[in-house]
């Protein structure tokens, strides 16, 4: 993987870039549609491709890992050949679902983690050596370290205590990883994630440790847990400031188009969220305008596309009252366009970001754009 | 309307013609999409024009009268606009929807119908004339008369009695819709409903009195509600003979491709039926080959495309494997490509029909093609 700076913003800390894999390049900073189960909720691949316009989606381990599974991802060559996106594909360590999915009877020790499906209540262990195997058998191009995301809020010792195994844990992870390679041809990169809940002393400690490892990109964890949006910024920024310059730096699971926007300019260059298609689904739309509750009575009549501004198909086909209708009737096209159309907005936000950084009116546009994002219509 | 007949099979009733209405022209023999809440289930507008090919959708005058309701739609200037669909669209009565989904409280009388929504469980009353009404602000470019359609089995006296009652009920159809007009200034034409159950003399005398009003469209109901096929058949083929030749004939919600093809072969221009699109969100797949059920274990690690001879981009890009997966795991995007793939299919298999009655090798093809679509895989 080779990461290029192309331009720095001089009155924020944003950055420009390009990140190269061998399912092609991606230009951040980026936002990462979440295909959990090998699909982004309610989208084709060629939507996602030609409307959306996304460059990376995210896999969910413990999804894939349960079903349909890693012997049917390996006959098919991978979750690239399996579902048909041929673009970069990042893969989550596994570890957040396991906390909050499997909460019965999961049990965290040195070791790994013990925890019961989901779907048919199997017990499974991972270990952050065998996450490490999965996410190789997956086939993702970036890999995350199996880590323990700690809650909000979560007191400072228990933080303490588990930043120290997420240390230890990744050491494993690099040393497993570092002794095993694709087994589909393709490079495939190791990010470490930063945690330390909200504690500034060991969100640096963190970050130090993680800067130390010298892997080709860093992610910060822990944050969008429901902790305030000052503390996310501060961890973030504090966090920025010591993760090296010139590696692409990953914000997990933030967030909303506000998070996106002030985390570009305290030097994020990759984010990815469930947000835009979890919200899609229960009438939530991100426009070019502000924030629509489609569901609301004042749309019932409005005839309007959905946000012509933004262009594309969906959200200049369709219009307000139709997706209305749908969203009440729980008609299974209201989900398709609401995310189409959220994951649209999503990477167009973005993209522009990214156009304003290089033309050096980056904080000028941020200021204007948040003031109509913030907008409930 | 215009209906002009292009092609007649000489081993069969087979015709292939075309049909014209003012959002445009209509192939036949033709398969209708069910469109019942102003959407084809979880397929995009964009998908039925481009992939799907298809060329008029059915609306449910019972479910868009319900919701978004008579004021919405004629705001938005008719369903055309309200959904985004500018090609031909045909509206039912609603009489099959309210004696099948409002069970309760529904009270048939010489008037017409009371029945309690499904939604809220407020009460409505449905007469010949109110339909004609709401189908006209609904603005089908096709209007299907307020007819009573008979259960199976039915004993005679109650499908006489009944069928007497469709008949009373269209005069009282053609008399409202002759005395009104469109209000969105396109064309609007009426189809009457041949009733009569699975008894021969009544179909006769039903499809008689049908032929007599001299409407410029035809339709046979009251079939495909559970009697073998050979009924079926049997009835069809009667009535295609007393309806006029030179007008088209839809026989309502037929069928499996088995069930088009044969009826296709008596003489029927025009299907509509959710059986493609339901049993595409349960994972019955039709394909070139036969039929698939996806949810069983041989799929699991197939990874050819779902249809390569069908063509198309959901029926070759996806895998039966990937497919699959998407069915057991329940998410959106199984049943937005298992109903694309199934509308495409159907599409393909009247649009061969239609090439084979032109090139007059009609009756050996229904042969080969028969073979091949009732086998299970």
């Amino acid at each position: 993987m080779k990461f290029d700076i192309i331009h720095k913003d001089s009155g924020t800390k944003a950055r420009a870039g390009v990140i190269q894999t061998d399912h092609g390049t991606i230009q951040t900073p980026i936002f990462m549609p979440v295909g959990t189960a090998g699909t982004v909720k309610a989208v084709h691949q060629r939507e996602l491709r030609d409307d959306i316009k996304a460059q990376i989606i995210l896999g969910n381990t413990y999804h894939l890992y349960l079903r349909p599974g890693l012997d049917i991802l390996e006959k098919a060559g991978g979750l690239h050949r399996f579902n048909g996106w041929d673009r970069p594909i990042l893969t989550d360590s596994g570890g957040y679902q396991v906390y909050s999915l499997a909460k019965t009877g999961r049990k965290i020790s040195e070791e790994g983690v013990k925890f019961k499906s989901h779907i048919d209540g199997s017990t499974h262990f991972f270990t952050p050596e065998c996450v490490m195997d999965i996410q190789r058998r997956i086939g993702a191009d970036i890999i995350m370290a199996f880590d323990e995301c700690t809650p909000y809020p979560c007191d400072f010792s228990y933080a303490r205590t588990s930043m120290d195994m997420t240390h230890r844990w990744l050491k494993r992870c690099c040393d497993r990883f570092d002794n095993t390679q694709s087994i589909y041809g393709y490079q495939q990169t190791l990010f470490p994630i930063v945690q330390g809940s909200v504690y500034k002393d060991l969100r640096i400690q963190s970050a130090e440790f993680i800067a130390s490892m010298e892997r080709e990109g860093n992610a910060i964890g822990g944050l969008s847990v429901g902790e305030p949006a000052e503390d996310m910024y501060e961890m973030t920024e504090l966090v920025c400031g010591i993760l090296p310059a010139n590696k692409p730096r990953y914000l997990m699971g933030v967030g909303t188009p506000e998070n996106i926007l002030e985390s570009i300019a305290l030097g994020i260059d990759m984010f990815d969220c469930v947000m835009p298609t979890r919200n899609a689904r229960h009438g939530i739309l991100y426009t070019t305008e502000g924030v629509i509750n489609i569901k609301n009575e004042k749309w019932k009549d409005d005839f309007s596309p959905i946000d012509e501004r933004l262009g594309g198909y969906v959200s200049t086909s369709y219009t307000k009252g139709y997706l209305r209708h749908l969203i009440k009737s729980e008609e299974i096209l209201g989900a398709q366009i609401a995310s189409v159309h959220n994951l649209s907005f999503y990477l167009w936000l973005v993209g522009q970001a990214r156009e304003q950084i290089i033309a050096g009116t980056f904080p000028l546009w941020k200021a204007e754009v948040l003031r109509k994002l913030t907008c409930r219509l």
